[in-house]
């Protein structure tokens, strides 16, 4: 196994270089992020110049926390891959829960998510025109300023459908439990 | 709220210095550590000098993943705090899961944790004995050695309590799953 094989933890650098292009930035709860004109996603930071970045997060893709085994065949069953071709918009949604969910126990947080809010169920609903990956940042040290990042990609004429998704979710009891929330659509538009 | 009262990471620093002086050193499965006299547990890792270490894991303590509201009750109930005078000894038991253990959903992972192998009620029974406070490390990087961290603390009279607590998780079905393991039993003999 090389380090390359186990690569889960990708950086989400903003600034004014990188492929895609900030169309439009949106802070929906808790402090703002600095402003940027474009984000280059890295799972190698090697050549990482953190003096050009306007911000950067990080978050690294887990273990299943929350569907069960039949919920996860369905979503692999339909779900395709980042980084297809006809796919050149994205969305980048950092969240922030506050304390109360997070003190919640397991089989609450999976009641409030699913039984409650259909949080799986409606990302089904969108497959495979939304390809999506999840990143973890909670328990990447003390000091993060998100819990979750996730990731999507979209061909343009799904955006509107993309924004329904969003707007399900964020409708749903289980949004009450965010305190921070950003919105960044992108174009894909070369380096 | 300040970074100190947010402090879940810790860094566990084997060498020859720290107040936790090993008294025996075992590998289960896996790999062996480097040999190493004692122990030190560091929230801070300011003063950290890495050159002296033999070793060093870290891990972070975070929500809840297994337990029902009930049995975290039950513990919450009986559970001591770290760092009691009459708790001289420790052990330190660093653990890491196969990746069949890991592609399993959450409803998955608690049968086996759970229905099939007591692990919350085994530590139930020792309590209020055996303090415990477990660190995950599985998601604080990309080449983290082991996936979890736990650290107990008895009095020298429970020592054998002890044994027979983590002899019966050993012998559990959860157990199958795990693919390295190291035990450190500790004595708190100053700095």
């Amino acid at each position: 196994m090389t380090a390359a094989a186990l690569a889960r933890l990708y950086h989400f650098v903003a600034g004014n270089t990188g492929p895609w292009q900030i169309e439009q930035a949106q802070t929906l709860c808790g402090d703002p992020l600095p402003a940027a004109t474009r984000i280059a996603v890295q799972a190698d930071t090697s050549g990482f110049q953190s003096a050009a970045a306007s911000w950067s997060l990080r978050g690294i893709t887990s273990n299943e926390r929350y569907v069960t085994r039949s919920e996860k065949s369905a979503l692999v069953a339909r779900q395709e891959s980042l980084g297809r071709a006809q796919a050149t918009r994205a969305a980048l949604i950092p969240i922030r829960k506050n304390a109360a969910w997070w003190a919640l126990v397991q089989d609450e947080r999976r009641q409030i998510l699913e039984e409650q809010s259909r949080h799986i169920a409606i990302g089904l609903k969108y497959l495979p025109a939304i390809a999506r990956r999840l990143h973890h940042c909670r328990d990447l040290g003390d000091a993060e300023p998100f819990d979750f990042i996730t990731w999507f990609e979209y061909a343009p004429e799904h955006g509107s459908a993309f924004d329904e998704l969003v707007a399900a979710l964020r409708a749903s009891p289980e949004w009450q439990y965010v305190e921070r929330e950003a919105d960044f659509r992108l174009v894909h538009s070369g380096v």
